[in-house]
């Protein structure tokens, strides 16, 4: 394997330049070693103990796991960078607001990681501009402009906007889940109703349609393709809310490429048929819509790539 | 006054830094002459002649115009600023896609409104992106991240984020009139239905309350602080509408500040007071919508301060 290859005949210099990127979700950390070339060596997976001590020992976990694997001492890296949910001070390497972490007020958490990793350098990005930098990364045609659309349990935007991270004045860009798609429509947890995510987010699909111990976009998407009414009414419903969130970025944002990831994205080739499918049957009343060709700028998140631990690990070496 | 003052001790010499923008709209031509230090000396006003032709003929008669008032020669001057409704290329100076201009095709504006002017530099910009950095220049408090919403015939914004343009990929970013407000709502010119021009725009009031003479805007403000139930809820609707537009660009963006402009703006404070109670009417329910101080974020364009020329003219001196 050419990872065991260069274990062998890159010396401790040449690993140096290696990063190690987590991204830590709700329910587990996902983490990677990242080479010099900026080639992932090695994943990682653990389960997220919750709560800021929690959340510290989990990640420094992943780093040894992973450092020692690749036979290297933890202070030769040439950084960790972390992606986490809520608000996020870059500069100040500390977050705020993560609930599905467990952390509402602001904890340091790169100061608190470097600590117990004997003093490696720790940057922190919030998930979903760590996310859009590793979509960027791993996308097999250059791209410096694109958004990246997490369908999880809510649903929300990483923006790159040319070559740039787009945080935001106060560091919430990319709330798109929060936007009214349908006035008066489904109450959201945020107070409002008819957000985006009610309807596009993976959630909202189990609410619409029980998977029964399957997840419940493969069990809609199967249905529907059996040929079941209320299955089809509600996948066409779950393709226009994701095609919405798709016009929506492009006629605020204007971006070149929108990447969908997120848990709801495993359904693969299906979901973007069917976003496509109603990305055309939108435009196709509509000059205007059609002449932003938006069914060309949508991909899928590559299948198996940990993207936003990717990123994670391109910020870890300063590159955010 | 100051301009007569400066236009008696200022030599060639410093003049040869001022600067002329245009913002060339549908009806109008509006142009300013900008001193070294960034501050207008003097307007004009002329009214547009639709197609290419009658276009360069009009932004060359408004440049000898203020060119003329200040006692200088044309060729003297650092630039000229354009800013154009359509589809602009900066570099290539060249608009297309200017439906309210006449202009449908590409046209070479800047190259040919330099010829006539005997070789000014002249550098054209979309009007919108012309009209933010004009807001940002103008503003009491430096600002540096901001979108200018333009409520006017149609609805669209320019976008400054942290001191750079949002042109985007295809040169269309801030495109949000077309944005579903009211899925299955009312016709739009464009094909779609329920977009939010059709209900925050002035043809939109105009629909909804024919002014009988009077901008419809004044009218319509005026019959709700009357009582009229009906105009209430008309007044209402827009109010909603706009504070919408104003949800979508912080949700999407997180721009610092919105700066309401557009011929709508003119209706003054009214107008901001009518759009601020509906954020905080919409954040009462929503502790999440309420943290983005939303209300506190909203500007009106200044009052009788052409921006979009002001922004052509920083635009002219190479400021975009």
């Amino acid at each position: 394997m050419d990872a065991h290859h260069d274990e062998a005949s890159a010396g401790a210099g040449a690993r140096a330049s290696w990063t190690v990127g987590l991204d830590v979700g709700g329910t587990k950390v996902l983490g990677v070693l990242l080479d010099d070339r900026g080639v992932v060596r090695r994943q990682v997976r653990l389960p997220t103990v919750p709560g800021g001590p929690g959340v510290v020992d989990a990640a420094r976990t992943a780093v040894l796991e992973l450092t020692g694997w690749a036979g290297v001492d933890v202070r030769g890296l040439r950084g960790v960078g972390v992606g986490v949910p809520g608000v996020v001070d870059p500069v100040g390497g500390a977050v705020e607001h993560a609930v599905n972490l467990g952390i509402a007020t602001r904890v340091p958490l790169a100061a608190l990681l470097g600590d117990a990793l004997g003093g490696v350098p720790v940057l922190l990005e919030n998930d979903l501009n760590a996310a859009v930098l590793g979509a960027a990364h791993v996308s097999p045609e250059p791209v410096r402009d694109l958004a990246f659309l997490a369908l999880g349990t809510g649903v929300a935007a990483g923006l790159l906007l040319d070559g740039t991270l787009r945080r935001g004045a106060a560091r919430s860009a990319g709330e798109i889940g929060h936007v009214t798609l349908v006035p008066g429509g489904r109450a959201c947890e945020c107070g409002q109703r008819g957000c985006l995510e009610r309807y596009a987010s993976g959630s909202a699909i189990a609410a619409s349609w029980p998977g029964a111990g399957r997840p419940a976009s493969v069990a809609l998407f199967e249905a529907a393709d059996a040929g079941d009414p209320r299955a089809v009414a509600v996948r066409d419903e779950v393709a226009w809310a994701v095609a919405s969130a798709v016009r929506l970025l492009v006629l605020t944002c204007d971006v070149e490429r929108i990447v969908i990831g997120g848990g709801v994205s495993e359904l693969g080739a299906p979901l973007l048929d069917a976003v496509t499918g109603s990305l055309i049957r939108e435009a196709a009343t509509s000059p205007f819509l059609a002449s932003m060709k938006l069914e060309d700028r949508v991909r899928l998140a590559p299948r198996g790539v940990p993207v936003g631990a990717v990123g994670a690990a391109l910020v870890g070496r300063g590159e955010a």
